[in-house]
């Protein structure tokens, strides 16, 4: 039994609907009971969205909006369920009423709380594909909700977990996980599996190929995911837990972000609070903070150091020149050309040394780290912009992420 | 308690949308308690049957369309939620599925077989504007239903007649009912009454403005059904039980049809079941017939003649020449050069003489008459085309229908 999720490009055209029913049927003859998730139509609910802005302006948001937009994924499973038909392959439309997605009641960012398995269960039993409309669900009152924008893989994730499916599978535009931007890196490989852990890093600092929530999800309730191309045959990437995997390498990959832009402030007293006086501000003024470096000086003064979107670093400027002003200390500089540059990898947790490894390959690349952040699976580095590429195909080489290094990646 | 229910047209834009928002609440303010029962947004159940058309082919249909079709109005109930709230006017919009609008399973074409009013009075309790998604419903089993096109009027009259609603107010783009069409006939005169009996005979004689299925509907349970513009002010035109009518004209209006053709057989044997050996041919060839007049000749044989729609004529020609041929009388004609004119109206089942005084108008204007043939409430008689005009206008002035000659048709 296994759940597939068609995204919005998938299904973007009467034509790829097609393409979308001859491969539901491939796997269908392969034996197995599929329940079939859909968004809606790539461009409908943008098209939806204007509609709803004609009346309330920018950002139109409230229960209508979900009783709106919900009518996108409907039109995809309609039109779906007719293409099977029409392939003879016996399938049931539904959507989230229907099959009585339940959800809290906030409208636009509704949370599932629970699945009616029978009416999906006694569905396949009669040998239906069950074409499910994605994102959308009732509240206790009968009031249509939607999960949010990309909600159709929490909607996966959740089917697949009600169900019991053996694997959860998202159809997307690409044709799984990379060690890393074949944008940047050419020699980028598909990774066969990733763990859940590493997924979200990689998905957090911008390979932005599954929504996060989908992700935590699945790990949760360890539904394996995989991640597969719509439009090439491929195994794709499996997520799974990391029990599952055998011989884990130590790095899964390099992720980076481009949308960052670092703050610092010089000679602050070394006294407790001082942090929360600096970002207290910044936050109060709704701007959010990723990375934060704090460390001490030689005269018991501290240098204290954090990175914001780049579109908030003016703002976040003038309130730290603020602040400095009122704590007694006017060095403020500030940097918008940086990236930040992840390794991830679950290896790393075992595996020392790694940390040393990154440092050395960007220094003798001639790259100057500015700042240095480390999790369980992750280590950060702030650099100049310049030297993204640059950064990105040394460490890629030096850890053996390359396509067909695998060997030397596992033995390393 | 009003039901009103706007058209395609009336919420063909966002701005017509909000201009439908000001009419709810300009009654609203009256203490009136609103239900308001919207089409899809005019073009969109196209867009969307051409989608379906794209997988099925021409003239789709099964279960499927229904799902798809029904977002069409749900779109509709969204924005014009949205457009009373922004307004300041509480409001909650209603799919079929929500009011429990309980259809049999007939996809495409189902028929309403009980709606839950608690639910509607619940909300109409709370002094919300319910506003529901025409058109749709849900059978036993929790599938989605459609009533064919034009169903949002009949899911007026239902929720009217389910809620005892005093009134309900179809808004459409013309401003009630004529006693002719104006195109034709400058002077022709917006009704203020009308029956449910004259309104099915003006509707099927071609005076498109309500579906025949609402106004049985609302005839049979006795609901008062009121036609009003969209886009202008006026009280409309009321469709009420003859009872209600002090003092009936004779005449409501003039009805004429110009998709008709004639054909006719001459000297066939005058014996039973004659007409039926004529007739069964067309209909197993699927053909409609409106008009049937037979008359015997002078030679014991009889002259049959019967009207079909335009472009069914060729094909009726060729069956008929066919079933000539067998019955051993060659002598078939033809002629789609033709139209049906009728003067409908209750009154005339009590005054002598209605269908003297129109044969003589024709006469008198120089205007041959094909074919006559009457019903309780109507005469229909068959002319030349090119007199339709002139035939018309002789009749409406005949009779007094024109505007400000409203006295002198009472008293005639």
């Amino acid at each position: 039994m296994i759940v597939q999720k068609y995204g919005g490009t998938s299904v973007g055209s009467v034509e790829r609907i097609e393409n979308v029913a001859d491969k539901v049927i491939k796997y269908r003859n392969n034996g197995d009971s599929i329940v079939v998730v859909v968004s809606a139509m790539s461009g409908e609910t943008n098209r939806l969205v204007s509609l709803a802005s004609e009346i309330l302006g920018e950002a139109p948001h409230g229960p209508e909006l979900d009783v709106l937009l919900s009518t996108g994924e409907q039109v995809t499973i309609a039109l779906l369920t007719m293409a099977l038909k029409k392939r003879g392959c016996p399938a049931i439309s539904r959507t989230g009423w229907q099959l009585e997605i339940k959800t809290d009641d906030s409208s636009n960012k509704a949370r599932i709380t629970g699945i009616d398995t029978d009416k999906i269960q006694c569905h396949l039993d009669d040998g239906l594909v069950v074409v499910v409309a994605g994102f959308q669900g009732i509240d206790e009152d009968g009031n249509i909700t939607t999960l949010g924008r990309g909600g159709s893989d929490t909607t996966a994730v959740a089917l697949a977990t009600a169900i019991n499916a053996d694997e959860c599978q998202i159809f997307t535009d690409v044709d799984g996980v990379y060690t890393t931007d074949p944008r940047v890196e050419p020699n980028a490989r598909r990774l066969d599996q990733i763990t859940f852990e590493e997924m979200l890093e990689m998905a957090s600092l911008g390979s932005k190929v599954l929504q996060i929530r989908a992700v935590e999800f699945a790990g949760k309730y360890k539904v394996p995911l995989r991640v597969l191309s719509s439009f090439e045959d491929g195994p794709g990437t499996l997520i799974t837990t990391e029990e599952n995997q055998m011989e884990q390498a130590k790095i899964a990959g390099i992720a980076f972000n481009r949308d960052e832009a670092q703050l610092t402030v010089k000679g602050v007293p070394d006294q407790p609070g001082i942090a929360a006086k600096i970002l207290g501000p910044i936050s109060d003024a709704n701007i959010e903070v990723d990375m934060i470096v704090q460390n001490v000086a030689w005269d018991n003064t501290a240098n204290f150091t954090f990175t914001v979107y780049r579109n908030d670093f003016k703002r976040a400027l003038e309130v730290l020149e603020d602040t400095a002003n009122k704590l007694g200390t006017t060095t403020v500089s500030g940097d918008d050309n940086i990236v930040k540059l992840s390794l991830v990898g679950v290896g790393m947790r075992s595996h020392a040394g790694i940390a040393s490894k990154m440092f050395e390959t960007l220094a003798d690349a001639g790259i100057n780290i500015g700042m240095i952040s480390t999790s369980e699976i992750k280590i950060s580095v702030v650099v100049d912009e310049k030297y993204l590429e640059l950064g990105v195909r040394c460490l890629h080489e030096k850890f053996g992420l390359a396509e067909g290094a695998k060997d030397e990646s596992s033995t390393a």
